[in-house]
């Protein structure tokens, strides 16, 4: 097995087998450029440096300055042979038997931070967020809550990845508090609504997807040419205000309900990385989908995902979910698939996220609405000290997730957010 | 009455009255890069030539090379004060009792652009695209159209504007023809979907503001400052296809219905220009909305709105719906209130549309939905040769606008795209 010169702990999310990508600036030099970097271990790798240095000069990305921005839209835009290129550059210069980088100890003392000395920004410019509703448990306990069991699940679910259009402007990396939102609310016992922060507020365990290669208006991405247009994979907690949805969101879907903010983890895992860890999905497709969604390879992820609640006050965390990737009824190559089958264009950097990943079982729903039952069966935490049906000011959630390999984890990291108090 | 030493007749959408923003490139030039101009008549005034000759060195622009850019998104995060200056400094330079330009044939060689010698590109960079649902007939219409006269208007709607989060990638400039798109379509008469290209395509008839200054993400933007964050108002066909979207839009919203593409006007007619044409709202709001949609000046603008079907073997377009922007029910003021409300942040060049602009009359209707009434009562056109429940291959809808003034218009330009048949 691989191996790199630099100390991987057994329980890293960031071995040599994993490289994620992101976006970093050293915290001591605040005034100087991000630039793009790769995790290993407890350091971060600063990909400018070595492409300055020569390291990158075999390969298509030398001389173009691509790890030298704000974001990975430029280097996502070379396609997949590039990335593959640099992924097995860098794996080759990490390497315990490569002595490039190892025995250079100039280059070394330039090239590495330590993952607490840097602060990390969004990995890419998304222009535009698409979120899915491909979790067919949470699909169904949301339905059965919202709208009764009779029309849980609408006619149109099993035939496509209901998706709709997110708000972009409002993505935020891992550790940006998220202020409680003020809105419109109809109390069930009231004709008309209320003004006032929500009472409801809620997180969403979701996995992310960010387009690498794009395609042009008005030519649509075959399913079996989906994968290759997959840069990589990140959390995502999509909070939400179910007061404030419910009352604003028929007919035209979720606005306010959701746009205040939406956070994402700071690693971009590549697919490359956790191709390994393909396994069928959860549940079997059926009805057989139309024949554009149909695809030989449909195979589903096995990441194990946690959520961990934890209040300011308090020193520890404890899980309130654990759910799994492969919950998810719909693949990526299908709801990209669909995505531009009637056109629409995707542009590097764009992120399609899965929707709440809940499984069958009442630990895996995942967000407080499920787990909850919309707040009729309250979670009891902090041995019993704290009781929570939505979330409260000063809760701190963390979405964590990894492939488990045989003495490696391929981990995504975290994401992680505050709840600070509504505005006045 | 200003009046430009540049000839411009009565009928011209762009006398100095109006002086709106758009990008573009000289056709003899096609490799320069793209920068913005202020059309004039037939004419467009290049402002990166004015400000290098130094017409602007005494505002807050000079230097900065904000016109030199393939969008206006620069220059809109200046804010209303730069916007002012600039503004009345063009106009001041084209004013007829002005020689600096008037005089000076050197400058005035290669600062004007006849119109049809240049190519028009997107004004901006549109980060985030929100499409509201603000005309009540509209409302009204669609909704008995979809969900039957019952529940025709949500209860939702007369208290706060609805609205959605739309496809930035597919928003396309005036002149671009728009591929019919493919997707899941429900026949009334089968269980289950089937595949294939749209047989329900329509137009909207739109409009759309583009945002100045934005608001930080958190930090709501109050009714009463509202106005001074928008920039400039363009004309926008929201293309749509039906079929498609009454399949897929419920529970959250139209995705592929719609997402194909948006068209949108060339020349960002600056609030200033149409000012002097707000009026009150066709229709009171009742009841009255929540204290923060409540809004000292709340008003609407008189421009009329037209549309043009006109099929690609006829030599004349004609007009299928005459309406106007006054009958919106919600106001600009209002939907940007709403839409920061809960903390979501606006950017430079962010879209927000109105939604269809239908009037209580058969023909105000802006769109074949409507003005078909869901197919059932079809456009005679052409002299009676063509029948039209859907638009067909190779129409072409054209949207125009204005504001009358007293021997001049403050237009809009026009809108306009011709349908292709769908891929293969």
């Amino acid at each position: 097995m691989a191996c790199s010169f630099i100390n991987v702990d057994e329980d890293s999310h960031f071995p040599i087998q994993n490289l994620p990508y992101g976006v970093f600036r050293p915290l001591r030099h605040r005034g100087c450029m991000p630039r793009i970097g790769v995790a290993i271990g407890d350091y971060v790798l600063d990909l400018e440096v070595l492409d300055k240095a020569g390291c990158f000069d075999h390969t298509r990305v030398s001389g173009k300055g691509v790890f030298a921005r704000p974001s990975l839209n430029a280097f996502m835009a070379m396609g997949r042979d590039v990335w593959r290129e640099v992924r097995s550059t860098i794996s080759r210069l990490l390497d315990s038997n490569e002595p490039a980088l190892r025995d250079n100890f100039p280059l070394r003392s330039t090239a590495f931070y330590r993952q607490r000395e840097v602060e990390m920004m969004l990995p890419a410019e998304i222009g535009d967020y698409t979120d899915f509703y491909a979790s067919k448990a949470h699909a169904v306990n949301v339905g059965t809550l919202f709208r009764g069991k009779e029309q849980a699940l609408m006619p149109n679910w099993l035939h496509l990845p209901v998706g709709y259009h997110g708000r972009s402007s409002s993505i935020v990396i891992s550790g940006t508090d998220v202020r409680r939102p003020c809105g419109q609310i109809k109390p069930q016992d009231s004709a008309v609504p209320i003004f006032g922060p929500s009472s409801q507020l809620d997180f969403e365990l979701e996995m992310g997807w960010l387009i690498g290669t794009g395609n042009k208006l008005g030519e649509p991405i075959p399913i079996g040419e989906a994968e290759r247009h997959l840069f990589g994979l990140v959390l995502v907690n999509d909070w939400s205000a179910r007061d404030i949805q419910a009352w604003e969101y028929q007919p035209l879907g979720p606005f306010l309900g959701k746009n205040f903010a939406t956070s994402i983890s700071p690693w971009v895992v590549p697919i490359e990385a956790i191709a390994p860890f393909r396994i069928p999905a959860a549940s079997k497709q059926e009805p057989d989908p139309l024949p554009y969604l149909q695809h030989r390879k449909m195979t589903s992820f096995d990441i194990q995902l946690e959520v961990y609640w934890q209040h300011a006050s308090n020193d520890s965390r404890e899980r309130i979910s654990a759910s799994n990737y492969s919950n998810l009824y719909w693949t990526i190559e299908q709801q990209v698939a669909h995505h531009t089958v009637g056109g629409c264009n995707l542009r590097p950097g764009d992120l399609l996220a899965s929707g709440t990943i809940s499984g069958p079982a009442k630990e895996s729903r995942g967000c407080m609405l499920e787990l909850t039952w919309r707040g009729t069966e309250p979670l009891h935490l902090n041995n019993n000290q704290e009781k929570r049906t939505w979330l409260a000011d000063g809760d701190r959630i963390t979405l964590t997730g990894w492939c488990q390999g045989d003495g490696y984890k391929i981990g995504f990291g975290e994401v992680t957010g505050m709840v600070l108090p509504a505005a006045r």
